[in-house]
């Protein structure tokens, strides 16, 4: 198990026994779901949307995915949540031997989800130094005959960091004339401070995007992909030997802050900013890359794994760096509580990292 | 993909299309959700229960389970629904040519998960004349080196059948002899007409349960399994990289089903029983053998694929024996709506078998 979850469920283990920890640990921005999608939700139950329903999703919720990212339905199937588009995807793509390329830092669960089906992941490290912008060409070189697909995580768990448009595009054009499959997570892009231009749906591109964080859903499990119509079969097919479908009160839910797109998860964004604003105040001293999106600081530390031990005794849950790749003298905090409540955390936090000099 | 999705989807398909169809040939009791388990979700949702969570579930939840299946809470782990449990312990157990064996006829399903990971599904035709009891000895002839899990779907899909306690404990002391997991499905025990008893968790034995059925939750997406401790840790770390947790307000809804067991899975029960009459009255002269729970009838016809086809043409989604395993000659009706429903539709279904003659 990775160290993400082990910590994870390390502290829910500890909450289960009464103990009290501010949890800046887990990928949740920690914000109320808004009213609008919440009604939506019940509106839907209590309509009786309680029934099996199609694997792929109700028509109504792709076919507004499906003009947000410039594509027909049949390239949509609705998920629970962006990681499961990311294993499901993974599932039915790899085979043993294969492999996954991705630069580091980056959200080790798409390892996790290789090594499950026999495929290992190439990683590039990138550099702090570098405001991590990972280098192109040293990517390139990392795909061989086995290379199934390319994952850039854009912005970046847990950096917050967003990669140059050149990078990107460099990556993509290198990957459709090499046919390898890019796999664009776009978790983060409702919740950036820069634009919310998803990345539209082309050929040789699989697009996720996840309910979670913009729209502040992340306990409802509620995702997409984007992709060719073949992967979708694929995934359906997946989908109805698994969970089946994502509840369709859920997909109301979710449907209904698509249509308020631009006011919902500017709420997110805006109380991201709040809180980045705190945070800083509270880190004054602390290295880091400025955030460019979301609500993770990926803070420099001479030794992470001792610093989240350290959080721990004094009741915060932060993640250690070698969680994300090869990066032990980092650690990740979450945003994930209002201004208040992160300040003290964020102290102690200081104060570990301080401990592990 | 198999028959019985490739049916689901093209009705689902034909119904964006804006044909109507009456729906037979899905698992699902059509029931209402009882309105004190979607009152305990909307609570749940109202006091912002939709954060990340536990992959193992809520503590209340598995404390209840656990009492009720007779085992620690350390030994269950909630699912979106019965088929999670079993994916992921097929997932997490069998590996290329390994192989699990089955009587039929049965829920396909557990062939499809298996061929996922490259293990065979070594099947025993059971026969309508024996009331659809198969042979324990020649099941045991099944089991060798590479048999890994014995599945015992009981009630049964399709057919409605509980098999006899003398063959289910022969098979379960006969497993656990030769430390072949024995997986139990008990789906369909909570709407059994005969008694609710679930089997208590042993060494040996994976149990799961569904609300689907008994609980009318079945678009809901809630299960669970009890199973060993390791069995439950595999589990875990699985869902941790695939949908992370069961939404908490649907577990609070599952919650409170557990809690009104008696009362609520009675509803389900007698409901059942009612289409079951009308079903009964409206099929005058078919031949199926008397179902002992649920809502499925496995009627014989001469040709089920045809007949299917011939119910589609007439407005109703039936599904064919052969998604059930080599039973050409069978067809499967779910009397998945109010007898004032099924009635008419249940005509069309005599017709059609008619008319494969």
């Amino acid at each position: 198990m990775s160290i993400l979850y082990k910590m994870s469920e390390r502290i829910f283990e500890l909450e289960k026994q009464g103990v009290k920890v501010t949890r800046l640990n887990i990928g949740d921005p920690g914000l109320v779901t808004p009213e609008a999608l919440t009604e939506a939700c019940i509106s839907a139950i209590k309509a009786g949307k309680t029934k099996y329903a199609s694997a792929q999703g109700e028509k109504e919720l792709l076919d507004e995915i499906a003009s947000l990212q410039g594509c027909s339905a049949k390239n949509v199937v609705a998920t629970p949540g962006s990681k499961w588009a990311c294993f499901a995807l993974l599932q039915t793509t790899l085979n043993k031997g294969d492999n996954i390329v991705c630069p580091t830092p980056y959200w080790a669960t798409f390892s996790d989800m290789a090594n499950q089906f026999g495929a290992a992941a190439k990683l590039l490290k990138a550099e702090f130094e570098e405001r991590w912008q990972f280098d192109a060409e040293k990517l390139k070189e990392l795909v061989d005959k086995k290379t199934k697909i390319i994952i850039l995580n854009n912005p970046t768990n847990p950096t917050s960091v967003e990669y140059d448009d050149a990078l990107v595009k460099a990556i993509v054009e290198y990957a459709q004339d090499k046919k390898v499959l890019v796999f664009m997570d776009e978790a983060y892009r409702d919740i950036s401070f820069r634009h919310q231009n998803l990345t539209k749906y082309a050929e040789g591109l699989a697009i996720t995007n996840s309910f979670s964080k913009g729209y502040a859903m992340s306990g409802w499990r509620a995702g997409y992909l984007a992709a060719s119509e073949e992967i979708v079969k694929r995934i359906v097919k997946l989908n109805q030997i698994t969970f089946t479908n994502v509840p369709v009160f859920i997909q109301a839910a979710a449907l209904e802050g698509l249509k308020r797109r631009k006011e919902i998860t500017a709420i997110a964004r805006e109380e991201c900013l709040k809180r980045l604003k705190a945070a800083e105040k509270a880190l004054t001293g602390a290295e880091y890359v400025k955030p460019d999106a979301g609500f993770y600081m990926f803070l420099k530390c001479p030794d992470g794994e001792k610093a989240a031990e350290k959080c721990l005794e004094k009741g915060v849950g932060v993640t250690p760096g070698t969680a994300f790749g090869d990066h032990p003298d980092f650690l990740r905090v979450s945003l994930s509580h209002s201004p208040e409540v992160l300040a003290p955390a964020l102290e102690k936090v200081k104060e570990a990292i301080g401990e592990t000099k």
